[in-house]
Parts: C-alpha cells; structure tokens; sequence
C-alpha cells in the first residue's frame, strides 16, 4: 500500500489544489515577491494531465485584483481558477435568500455588489483590519442582536497574521468576540471549512481521494483537506514553523522544502 | 430551618452588599436617576446593626468621580464603602509584581496612578468602549503576544449593556477576542469573580453565610455571590428581566420589587 502515502499516492492524482500566500508568494511591500521556483512549478502543473485549482482565504480585494497581482509576479493563473471565501460566502447568501450587513476590507466589497444588502437578515464579516473599529464591531453586533434568528458568517477564522509592520488580529478574533456577544456560533466560509473544499473538489469534478492540497498552513490547509478525505502537504515555506511537524492533531501526508520540490517530486512519480 | 431561607435569613446576617447601577440609580442623562425609595433605603441600612458596602463592576470612571456621582443624587456613601474592578486589579498587579498594559476608559486611568507601567509583563482590559479601536486592541495583542507567560486581566466579563443611545458592547467581548488571539484564558477582576467578593467579606470580617448580597444581574450579583457561600436577592429594577426567574443555572433566594422592599422586609425579620 505504499502508493497511499506520499509521495507514491501522486500516481493516482487527477487534481492538484494550491494554497497561494506562503506558497506561491511572500506578501510584503507592493506586490510582495515570488517564491524560488513556484512560477515555474505552477507551469509544470499547467502541462501535466493533472487538474490544477488555486484555494486561498485572502480577502482583502476582489478575486480580479489578487489575480492580478498575481499575474504581475509572473504567474500563469486566472480568475476562474481561484477560489476565494467572499464569492463563496455570495453563493451560500443568494442560496439562502439572506442580505448581509458586511462588515470588510473596503476592497473586497465589489464581490458583494450583485448581492441584496437591503434590511440586513445576517451579518458577515472579514479580515477587515482598521475597519474593525469599536463603532464598527458595535454596528454588527446592534444587527445581529436585532435579529429573531441572528446569522454570523465568517470568511476565515485565523487569529493574526504578519505584515511589514508587524502581527495583525485576523477576522477570527472578532468572530469569537460577536459570537460571546451574541452567545451564537459563526459559520466559517473559507479554509477549513469542508463545505469549502468540497466546492473546489465538485468544480475539477473529483472526489477528494483523487486531489491533493498542498499549503504551508498545517491546521487549515493540510488539516482541512484531510478531514475532506484529500491528501495534504506542507511546504517549509510561508507560515510554516519546525514545531508544525510535531503538531498534536495534525499531520500532514507529506512535508517539503517548497512547492517546486513537492511538484518536482509529484511528476517523477508519475513518470514525467 | 425556614430561617435559613429569604427573608428568615435576615434574621442570621452580620452584612449587606449592594449592587450600585439598576439597584441604587438607573444611569442615563448626566448623573442618572436614583430609583424611587433607594435613597431612603440605604439611610436605614446605615441606621441599623448591619455592616454596608457597595459592590460594582463599574470601570468608566474612579471610584472618587463615582462615589461623587452618588453623593449628588442623595446618597449617604463614602469611597472607603465602595469595591470596584479597578482598585481590585491594584491590588493584584502589586502583590505579583506586574506591570501592565492598560487598555480602559481614560476616566479610570486615575486609579492606576500608583502603578508602575514601564515594559509592560501583563494586559488589564475593562470597558473602553471607543477605546477599542483596532489599533488598541492589536497593541494589546502585541504586548500579550510578545511576553513568553502571557497574562491577561479583565475587569468585568459582561457582554453588552444599554446606554441612551442603544446597545453597546462590554469587556467580555474583547476579552474573548484576545483570548482567541493568544490561546489563553483571562483572569476576571470583579463580579461574578469569587476573589472579589472575599475581598468585600473579608473587609467586613465577616463569613459567607453571614452576607447577602442585593443586585439587579442575576448571574454576576446573585449567582457570583452564592458562588461564594453568601445570600443572593434579586430585584426588579435595573437589568432584571422576567426570564430571570426561570433561568436555567441561577436561582436566586429571593425576588422582591425593588431595593426599598428589599431592606423593609430584611429589617422587619430583624424587629426593628
């Protein structure tokens, strides 16, 4: 059975899913910079006969605009091949006929615009940084109190992140403080939500033993796709840490250096 | 042993301890209002065999500014009778060497006057209102963040509280959120936390069963309060909804309308 595991099971892959920030690239100053080798990797995958999908929690601009910034670094990528949690977050609000109060980066607001925001029924909310001011968390919360059966949806849970100038609370933090407020639980929309995954999986029309997610965040990258059924991989780039191949709970199908020697290392298998 | 239980207690008690806002005053316009027949409430208690202090949750001002506030209603009360969150965490911050990060509303600062702040090795959090600004609160979370024993301090752990203009949301809230943020779990300073109310008794020298306290939260007043081994009286003012005396958890030893009621019927038990 030495084909299950990594790297043997890529023999049997019809699909790839790439997680982009910390794989594909290090954000930073404009644009941020590549990763050695991912442009190249992502190439690679392009001509194999392996399905490729791109799945990240970015929320911060519309799908258009990060892949378009992505395109600058020198990728080959576009937007349909991206998968982000606002216009999955769209999909389930026009599903359940709910018009959200949103409370987000002011640049992901366009992926709303198709959306009914009249007398908000629910309320959703993102990594929104400086726009999580106590006004702001106030005006969600006076929504959701408001409401017979009060709706949270998250988009992502994370707890912080690194930028230039330093660590930043992520939206999971403002989360958890309206669900204490309001003393209900949130529905995560993203990463590791498997409603997510599932939603890659259905658009390469695969199940999840013939994918592979490959992220450099153990607990919602690998963790999540595993508990989907997909393999997982983590790269020692990005936000990964030593301590991440000790983890308690989570541990990965495979870890490597970077994406290039994980693709590197999926195509040899394969016989290319 | 009907006399163990409201109002025969009464008979047993060494020491009251009064609830301030919805049980004294209803907060409002400038000072608020005194609930009718409080004033002359506390006068009796003061007039009896009965020890009085008054117990808060209140961090939006020090208790000198507050105590004040009460005076210029009508009541007969004394800053030495009055335990808040804030001289509470003094207290605490001396005994174990620490010196915190202050995020509150800058009327309390005052109160940490004696306390020394320089390189910060703990947070104190307490209702800052528009001091929670996500700049605020992601420097608290650096500071908590950066310390290898992170220790945070909440004053209070309430959710939300109505002031004229609406809802707006408490401590508890935040509190959660860096909880989330730094996988630990806050020390409460003040109601319903069990070291607080010792500290009322033991400034009574008095035991549990020897106290009752009166307070308009069923959780935080009564519930700490019988935590604690004390009496706990609900009344029918301030916060105090119907639902109350159906509450899951919590059940108080007694409901009566108001403070007035409340005292008339603890002093009738005792034949005064």
């Amino acid at each position: 059975m030495a084909d299950t595991a990594w790297p043997g099971c890529a023999k049997s892959l019809k699909g790839v899913v790439l997680d982009m920030c910390g794989v594909l690239y290090d954000s930073g100053e404009a644009d941020g910079v590549a990763i050695p080798g991912s442009i190249e990797a992502v190439k690679k995958l392009k001509a194999s006969d392996l399905q490729l999908r791109f799945c990240t929690n970015e929320t911060q601009a519309t799908r258009e605009k990060f892949v378009a910034k992505l395109q600058r670094l020198g990728f080959d990528i576009s937007v349909s091949e991206v998968f982000s949690p606002a216009p999955a977050a769209v999909a389930v609000l026009k599903e359940r006929g709910l018009r959200p109060h949103l409370l987000v980066y002011d640049g992901v607001l366009p992926e709303f615009d198709s959306v009914d925001k009249t007398s908000p029924n629910c309320v959703v909310i993102g990594d929104a940084a400086e726009n999580f001011s106590y006004q702001n968390v106030n005006e969600a919360f006076r929504v959701l109190i408001g409401l017979e059966k009060p709706v949270l949806f998250s988009l992502g849970q994370g707890r912080y992140y690194k930028e230039t100038d330093g660590l930043k609370l992520d939206v999971g933090v403002y989360m958890k403080a309206l669900e204490y407020a309001c003393d209900l639980e949130a529905e995560v929309i993203g990463k590791p939500s498997p409603m997510f995954f599932h939603s890659v999986l259905s658009d390469m029309a695969l199940q999840p033993h013939e994918a592979l997610m490959i992220g450099d965040d153990l607990v919602n990258d690998v963790g999540g796709a595993q508990r989907c059924g997909m393999k997982g991989v983590q790269v020692r780039t990005g936000k990964y840490r030593p301590s991440d191949e000790r983890h308690p709970t989570v541990t990965a199908d495979g870890t490597v250096d970077n994406l290039a020697q994980a693709v590197d290392m999926i195509l040899n298998q394969r016989g290319h």
